[in-house]
């Protein structure tokens, strides 16, 4: 998706240890007029499915995924994190490993809120080494609902995310696919780009 | 706000402990419908105000924060919660005691996001007892930027939050609020809302 492309050039950051860092737009100051543009792109990409639910996780796939909700006219869901075991009869629970943050959390959601009656359309800001995702797939696959599919604001593809839920079998949508990140030169490479001879060598 | 109150009064669960749970509209399942006239209250509320940024602190502020900003054609920023401290010159940083979860945490704002340049209206979904308004309050005081209003969707007016913020003498708009609570009977009264005179006894 160009816009999405357009503002991460222009205004990402790239740091050492492959972090891509986008605050400015999309994940401390968020700008409203580009989510609006995703929640359009991913309403045309999914409108046909039928989605009772947009599903997320805290905190900052929140932003994204209320304006999907909204497009749809479908109430926004999302999974909250412990940092301890908070096992009850009311909730549906995974446990996700942070490899940025190198520790592990819980996850939860009420059995009220997701049910077999639902079909879901899961929004992520990032799509690294896909552990958050398993995590929202797992808790729908508790709760029986059906994934019609997943739209991601930012994959980035060296770190093998679609790898770690392709037992899934689930159609995911990201925005913007990146290939490579150098914090040296400051250069974002998405799929799709065209690599220069020179680069190759 | 009447849309917000009827919704309470229909949805809202009183448990144990003074909770007033809202889980299945406002913080765990969010409907769209009534964020976006919740924005619309607070645009006609604040829109003299020249708001150039909407704050709130993760998560569940989030999903309110991001309509109204959209509303006011600014964009969101949003404090973040670490468990440690995480000082580095690049940000503003606060630390706010949670009575709810017992634990101190840290908060902070890049200092790039939020400058003196900044007129803020601050969102979040509940007050209670005020610790994590004066936080956000103390970081906008650090960037030098102004506090045009806060808007709260519930205010527990019998936790006293205002009582711990008057002395940044700001005007607060809550669209609900809450006066007493009672588990037992799954009474929840608002302010304004008429006693009547067996209850007085």
């Amino acid at each position: 998706m160009e816009q999405l492309k357009a503002k991460i050039r222009k205004e990402g950051r790239v740091l050492p240890g492959n972090i891509l860092l986008v605050d400015q737009f999309l994940n401390q100051q968020v700008d409203t007029e580009l989510l609006l543009d995703m929640a359009e792109f991913w309403y045309e990409r999914f409108k046909d499915k039928k989605i009772t639910k947009v599903m997320t996780i805290e905190a900052s796939g929140i932003a994204i995924a209320v304006f999907v909700a909204s497009r749809f006219g479908v109430p926004l869901l999302f999974a909250k994190k412990y940092s301890s075991t908070n096992v009850t009869r009311e909730s549906h629970e995974v446990n996700i490993y942070s490899y940025t943050k190198q520790v592990s959390y819980n996850v939860a959601i009420s059995k009220r809120l997701l049910t077999s009656d639902d079909t879901v359309l899961i929004i992520d800001d990032f799509l690294a080494n896909g552990q958050a995702l398993k995590g929202l797939l797992d808790l729908c696959r508790s709760a029986g609902a059906s994934v019609a599919g997943v739209g991601i604001a930012i994959e980035k593809a060296f770190q093998n995310g679609r790898e770690a839920v392709k037992d899934f079998n689930v159609d995911i949508s990201s925005l913007a696919i990146v290939e490579a990140l150098d914090a040296e030169t400051g250069e974002i490479r998405f799929s799709g780009d065209e690599v220069k001879g020179e680069e190759r060598a």
